[in-house]
């Protein structure tokens, strides 16, 4: 198990399920005792029901009447929904000033006003939605998969090209084998199967953030290549864009950004059509193609005839099927999806994997045969796609229409990656091997750090490899085979254990898959290593150490702040019970005025002991301001303190840790006057010695920091 | 008068010194009254003598310990004066944190330990010191002087060369007319009489401020010219250097500034050899080239025939002196720096500024009379200066020495506006006419903001002129002479006024010293308006409104915070006396923890009306929550807030303001636990909730922030 600290056993049961609540887990049982016992010594005021102010805001008959910033009183932005509990509406969301409500206003435009929490269960898909939107990623690398796999033939000339037939063959047999293997993950999880959490689950943390970082780095590619390859298409046809490939791309992800931040509903509609008309051309193309290759009796077209570049051997065909095997990139999309189908979740996204699976088998198949028998080769000016669309439409829109639908799906595909991406840094969020951050859910209840973490990610990429396909394509495939394959052996371990009616049957199956991809794996990496595959060699266990670090923070910061753990804090941070705290309240005052008149007013007001504190560079200054502080009536001990060298937070600094270190059980409290300018381009005309001195007074045991603000309108 | 408020004139009184004390205007008589009034109905605890530990940290025996963030204890830092007050040892202004330490000891290391403020009045220069210093500037300028007057001349073909004697002999007599009127202005003025304060003084606040610009704008020419001068000298000797022009410069302004920044004693006596060494080998050069004129009875040597480019008229002649005028820049050097020169320092500083014009006059009419008798005429790839050189100095290394010596000077000339620039600035900021910082002496007594300003001003000018004397020439000249005309003008004002013994006379100097200058100011606005003096001719009118609005605003400010000011602040921040605070204490918990209990605690113990406030994303969240806090013993008023749009800043934000809005006199203090991270990679696993709740409640009247820290050490 991954979980941080075992109190939260209980929250991990349900926690496959996506909700916005996994940011606030509940107390473990330890902690809950612990804090029974804290609160019955607790000695303080005893609970004062007669507030100056009605906390739920109702009592008041109030106007809503303009405030001194300009907008109306906030009162109306909260209903009460039970006695101790109001709820916040939509405009409470809403920043105090006006630039960032303009902001705010802009945002909702682009993305939607804001869901709620409660409206989680709804956003989920129907498996005629969830089909293209899943497998858009799976069913693009047909139109780049094959073609690079022949690419890699060719270089030991044309006759090298009839190994395609049994390369298919093997890798036919090998998507099948994977397919069913995740068939039978789906059930086993029905929470959410994807490899990060199989892998984690029965191999062991590190295997699962192995299988986590290839996932990751896969997700990043596949933005990244599929839009590259998109952004080609479109290119290639009209050539006039080639110099704004970069610029293109780009827009193309911050389009899929913004789509993706709107919610995952909105999301899919609008790759409903173009997957499924992709489907249907290609389906055309087939069938026309193998009509034609009937009518001649099947006898293939001998390819055009090209030079041996490399010898045939062992390593060449191996890069050729590890290239080929791109076309499998995207089968485990479904797996990690699976909350996000309509009940009953498994069941639904079981079917839709199989649905994937023998469309990817019929095209990817279906393809390489009508390469074959036409004859067509892979040239560096038209893709081997576009030539088969004009063999088979020699006239008509048709080969419009299949060229359209490809750029198309391709720079949809990468939004499957938009979808997956977010999802697994929940699930690593919600163990403590990811920023917390990512389990935030943003207005729309979409995982909004998590798309722009991997928009930013991909953008960077893609720009940095000038958009080329073929630069990226080496990259590729070494990450998913990896989690493929950690996740299958997860499943065999799973079987094991768990047993359960057929196991052995189920076992078998997902070992040869574990097998197979374990196969493709270790074929990737030793055959592309040089081209680019060592990047993704040296990322994964560099990724597995990051995740691992933030795991170990995490981990000692909820020891550090539970409640049961033994105090190692410093003694003035152990009080726990308010009986515990003694008080001296400190006041730097630097020069007489409103601002620092209204701090020593209210820290006067506090009842504790208070000392002032006045720093002088020099005697005489100092001189003049105790006689100044004599003309005010000298109602609180007065230290000044010269400092001869000029600098102030330093000296304040190093004083109240001194006076700390005098009375190590004291609780300092610093109040700072703070003078806020209502313009911001004025603050350059200000020291803004009370940030410094919160920033110097931070590494400082014990000592609280209060800023009493006086505001300066103009 | 140039003042914020009229209760700080008696600091005005000695204010044209510089001392560190600048940073704390005492309070004006109104002020001390209205604080008296303040004092009288002042209500709170009785003074409390009974502190939990002794302020002046000498009663408790301590032996110093290393604290729990591994530094000794900081007691000894402090040693006791009297009783009630402190003075801050070395030690105490170094940094808390290790990195911080490390930085302070390299810049320590490199300009040396910091110096007390009582130093500040050791750090005067004697004259022959103050000469060099002040004069580099001056003198330098007769390197490039001379040769921008011919180099304009020659355009109209080698026999207008000849004008250059009357010429000569006009900038002669302006230099003596404005070198009296300098002179009488130093005694007149003796706390340091630059053109900002004289024309302020007796014209007013506007003609001050342009002035100020002015000379603000001639400053930072004057490091980017001489030092682009005095690289292109080296670079003309050393032509294989010629391409790294633009780091040369940035490097010299770089050391210049470090210099600076050690102080004014070591920065001086790093330009004492070179300009008496520049000023020797030019009498030799002179004396040689006279001899040589005398043994052929003073016969002038044809020049070089050169054709005319342009007809000689009246613009030419125009350009030409207002070229030559700027071999007198840097001659309001001294009366910027008196109070720089020991004791007198009026009598010292009006001294060396007689031998400085007396060394002007004498090089600048000797060169130009040297150059006409040896028929020299400007050339593209060789200075007039060098020419003579060569002239006078067949062989040797006479003209090596030379050569070296002026590419020295010009490098050292730009420090003359080290010491004025960041000086001009204290002035203004003492006014509220610049920012408060600029008037901070640093570690060793050093205008450091100052200089940094100019120094990252010059550089920048410096690198967008590509390092090219020649194109920064034009802008030169008009700012200064701005300055000479408006403090002169002052002056005549200044004797009108005052009257005392021979008024009238010191009057006509001064009228005959702004006339002579105005004219040259216009002559080179109009004369070199095309050619970039456009640029300098709109900067100042800029500036002078930039000032005028900063100190706008201080003056604002000061009215804003002043204690005898209406009160027209929001009613919750009118709170002068504590008996007035009315006190809500408002804790904002996310989860129950030992951070969040210790808050709790912390307000409880405050003693005053105390509100948890809990925001959940969802309504059984809500409910978990209510039930810990039942757990925990239910012992304060819990408010739950739903926000089912999961933002928690926003609703927070707006529920204080709620608060707030339905008792508008009271005072909230929102108490935020903090949880301190050492190492500062950790903080970006954390939402740094507290900071954005922060700048959220930055706005709102009456709300006090208050952090309770909790140190994780790892």
């Amino acid at each position: 198990m991954l979980r941080v600290g075992a109190e939260r056993d209980d929250a991990a049961q349900a926690g496959t399920v996506v909700t916005p609540s996994a940011e606030f887990p509940p107390l473990g049982d330890e902690e809950r005792a612990a804090l029974g016992r804290i609160g019955e010594r607790w000695r303080g005021p005893r609970r004062a029901d007669d507030l100056p102010v009605d906390p739920t805001l109702g009592r008041h008959e109030h106007h809503p009447a303009p405030t001194r910033f300009g907008r109306l009183a906030p009162i109306d932005m909260f209903t009460v929904a039970q006695p101790g509990e109001l709820v916040a509406t939509g405009a409470a969301d809403l920043p105090g000033n006006r630039a960032g409500r303009s902001v705010a206003r802009v945002r909702r435009t682009l993305i939607g006003p804001p869901l709620s929490s409660a409206s989680v269960l709804y956003e989920r898909m129907r498996k005629l939605v969830a089909l293209p939107v899943l497998s858009s990623d799976l069913l693009s690398s047909v139109a780049y998969g094959p073609e690079a796999m022949l690419a890699v033939l060719v270089l030991a000339g044309s006759a090298a090209l009839g190994l395609a037939l049994p390369l298919a063959a093997v890798l036919v047999v090998l998507m099948v084998a994977v397919g069913l293997s995740y068939r039978q993950t789906i059930p086993a999880y029905p929470h959410g199967a994807g490899s990060y959490i199989v892998a984690g689950d029965n191999l062991g943390r590190t295997p699962g953030l192995a299988a986590a970082a290839g996932l990751m780095l896969d997700y990043v590619l596949t933005v990244s290549v599929s839009i590259a390859a998109g952004v080609h298409a479109v290119t290639s046809a009209l050539p006039g864009l080639g110099r704004w490939t970069v610029p293109l791309g780009v827009l193309v992800i911050a389009v899929l950004l913004a789509g993706n931040l709107r919610g995952v509903r909105t999301a899919g509609n609008i790759f409903v059509l173009p997957t499924y008309a992709f489907v249907v051309v290609l389906l055309v193309v087939l069938a026309v193609g193998y009509a034609k290759a009937a009518s001649r009796g099947f006898a293939p077209l001998p390819p055009p005839s090209a030079p041996a570049a490399e010898g045939l051997g062992l390593l060449l065909v191996l890069r050729a099927f590890s290239s080929g095997a791109v076309s499998m990139t995207g089968i485990e999309a479904v797996s990690n999806a699976v909350p996000a189908f309509r009940p009953t979740e498994w069941r639904n996204a079981r079917t839709t994997l199989g649905w994937m699976v023998a469309m990817l088998v019929t095209l990817f198949a279906g393809l390489i045969g009508l390469i074959h028998l036409d004859g067509l080769a892979p040239r560096a000016d038209e893709t081997l796609l576009s030539q088969l669309g004009r063999v088979t439409f020699p006239s008509g829109p048709g080969y419009a229409i299949l060229q359209a639908t490809t750029a198309l799906i391709l720079l949809l595909a990468a939004n499957t990656a938009f979808n997956d991406f977010p999802r697994l840094l929940f699930f690593m969020a919600r163990d403590g091997h990811a920023p917390r951050r990512f389990l935030h859910m943003g207005d729309r209840l979409a995982f909004s750090n998590g798309l722009v973490a991997l928009a930013l990610t991909a953008a960077v990429v893609f720009v940095a490899f000038g958009g080329h396909t073929e630069r990226l394509i080496p990259l590729y495939a070494v990450g998913v085979f990896l989690a493929f394959t950690l996740s299958q052996t997860g499943m065999v371990v799973h079987w094991r254990r768990r047993r359960g009616p057929g196991w052995r049957r189920r076992l078998a199956v997902n070992a040869v898959g574990a097998t197979l991809s374990g196969l493709v794996l270790l074929t990737a990496a030793v055959a592309k290593f040089a081209e680019g595959a060592w990047v993704v060699v040296l990322a994964v266990p560099l990724l597995v150490l990051l995740f691992r670090r933030i795991h170990g923070h995490y981990d000692r910061l909820h020891r550090a702040l539970a409640l049961h753990s033994p105090p190692s804090a410093p003694p003035a941070e152990c009080d726990e019970l308010p009986q515990q705290v003694r008080h001296l309240v400190v006041v730097p005052v630097a020069r007489l005025n409103r601002a620092s008149l209204r701090a020593l007013a209210y820290a006067t007001s506090l009842g504790r002991p208070t000392l002032a504190v006045h720093l002088a560079p020099a005697q005489d200054e100092a001189d003049r301001f105790r006689d100044q502080w004599r003309a005010w009536g000298d109602h609180l001990k007065l230290e000044t303190i010269v400092s001869p060298y000029r600098s102030v937070i330093g000296p304040l600094a190093h004083y109240l840790e001194a006076l700390h270190a005098a009375s190590p059980d004291l609780t300092l409290t610093v109040i700072v006057p703070e003078v806020v300018l209502r313009r911001r381009r004025y603050r350059l005309l200000h020291s803004r010695a009370e940030q410094r001195l919160r920033t110097a007074l931070r590494a400082l045991p014990g000592v609280v920091v209060t800023s009493v603000p006086v505001h300066v309108s103009r």
